[in-house]
């Protein structure tokens, strides 16, 4: 039995239930396999079911595992089918993934199921990650990673932005990758005061910063990562930002170890920013979690909750925004090991080792 | 005032309603011009707030039209905040964009205001489309189409799929577009009977018919089209397989004219596809709408309500997928124009300019 399946049977026993149904693609896929994009899995604790109309039966008979397919013409008929063959009287279903107005359909259907939203119960569900899992990954950050040094003779003055952006990503699947993990965000110059400045028509200039965040997906786990170089000999303002970004990121990459809180991981980068006086320009969390979906638990921020354990896979990538001027972000992806972490991508950090 | 505000005045009125909070990233860029990935729009009728956190401050400030930009740290809070401004009562909702667990904060935070689901009610508010976009659709469809063109030299017995996919996207890219619609679908040979056949591993083989279905997001609007095309001269199962489809697809959109039912306009092509004994093989519906979103109503289906209007833009794309032997869809994108149908797609569909 994986992590999950522990959990699963000791939430259905925990909240005496019959079954959970499942909605999200990302949990379909990690308990049965299935990578399509519709279907439900209705996951009892001898028997599952998963369920999908037409277009997706060869696939599902093709990946799905330890469970059994039914076909439907109408999802929620098709639930409530199965959920009357396994005569499930009260049933789990994921609070976030679930629209409001499903529920309601679900609810009409089946008026004499009970339905309970299951919110943090299941948010962890895939935090933590198998020996395979933690392989997968290690795989994409290799594509994205190599990739990246692809792309690095391009980084010219005068080249645009979304030429460097779209190079990369074609050269994340020539080597394998089945996709970008989301559009790549290359960022130069005062744009890179926008932490999520997608490629622009914009040109690459001299002695700008260039922030650029990319991944790649290798079969459905992605990973994350984020270099700043810049173009030429750093000015002093420059120098001066980045050496902060990298403190902070390696204080919160010390921090992180089994049992510690995802507040404080985030409060160890948070403080050497503010410090410094740039508190207010790092507005957002210091990491999640990754694996089949790009963000998953855990929420490494002032606001996230609980503590990390081993086998957890999450981004460490402060970030300081300076609007008008620029910005830089670092990330790495690190694996909570017994004692610590071990961080997982492998592009150096450092700034010298960033100068174009 | 275009099409949605006509609409969205006439709904607040006809329902009583104070605002509508538009969580759909789609609509809310539809409404006030903001494209990234988090946010929420209040939309009464003399004044609009548009809500994101600091990550899109900037891009906020740069996009939004016709609202006025408010940040927050905690989304529910920074919507209630601004209810709360415009006093509102009454507050309708997308039913099928609001997670359960989302409507269930913001009742807690809101116990005053009344939330009143949206489904059907706004299910339409893109389907009519207005002149720009329906020019930003055919500026993706040109992108896609001569993308498609330039990749037809690389479509050889024994390359990948995924190579003739990976060559495709960039290719798209390369001309302008903003990603691809969606993963390029290249199923050859057996494959071919997969509706959604990722393109894979698999080489392709002569004598194959190799089924592509691909698309361009140019400002946010998509194309969609398939073409099938055979390597080699085709058997005559194979001929009269695709004929079928083209036969089914031509009646289909000679049946499209304002006022007519969607489900007629799928029936004209499920009949013919059905009386030559295939009905089973065809699982799918005939047609989707596109725009902001891939898939957007109309739903061209046996399953679909009502009729299409003038402005309206959908695909047609009946297809046969026999399993163990392959398949055939045909997908164009039509415009309905006053009188009947403007077909958008312009590469052939003829299976004599579909041989290579």
């Amino acid at each position: 039995m994986n992590f999950a399946q522990k959990n699963l049977t000791s939430l259905l026993r925990r909240m005496s239930l019959d079954a959970v149904l499942f909605w999200s693609l990302e949990n379909i896929r990690y308990l049965c396999g299935f990578s399509g994009s519709d279907g439900a899995l209705i996951y009892a604790d001898e028997e599952r079911i998963f369920l999908s109309d037409s277009r997706y039966e060869e696939q599902a008979r093709d990946e799905v595992r330890g469970a059994v397919f039914r076909k439907y013409k109408k999802k929620i008929e098709g639930i409530a089918r199965g959920l009357r063959s396994l005569r499930v009287r009260r049933l789990g279903f994921e609070a976030s993934a679930l629209s409001w107005e499903s529920y309601q359909r679900l609810k009409e259907r089946l008026p004499r199921v009970n339905l309970v939203p299951l919110a943090g119960q299941i948010t962890d569900l895939r935090a933590r990650k198998e020996p395979e899992e933690v392989e997968k990954i290690r795989r994409a950050i290799g594509i994205a990673s190599e990739s990246f040094r692809d792309t690095l003779p391009r980084l010219k003055p005068g080249v645009r932005e979304k030429t460097v952006g779209d190079f990369l990503e074609f050269r994340m699947k020539r080597r394998g990758g089945e996709s970008s993990s989301f559009p790549t965000i290359v960022a130069s110059g005062a744009r890179a005061a926008l932490p999520h400045g997608k490629a622009s028509a914009k040109g690459i200039e001299k002695k700008e910063m260039v922030v650029i965040d990319f991944g790649a997906r290798h079969e459905g786990y992605h990973s994350d990562e984020t270099q700043t170089v810049v173009l030429g000999k750093p000015e002093s303002r420059q120098k001066k930002i980045y050496d902060l970004v990298r403190k902070a990121q390696e204080r919160a990459i010390r921090a992180v170890r089994p049992g510690e809180s995802v507040r404080r991981i985030d409060n160890a980068a948070r403080e050497i920013i503010a410090r410094a006086g740039y508190g207010k320009f790092f507005g957002h969390g210091t990491g999640h979690g990754i694996g089949l979906a790009v963000h998953e638990a855990p929420t490494i921020s002032p606001r996230g909750s609980g503590v990390v354990k081993e086998g957890m896979v999450f981004s460490i990538e402060p970030g300081i925004y300076l609007p008008g001027w620029g910005g830089v972000r670092l990330e790495d992806l690190i694996l909570v090991t017994a004692r610590g972490c071990e961080v997982l991508t492998y592009l150096s950090k450092e700034l010298k080792d960033n100068i174009i």
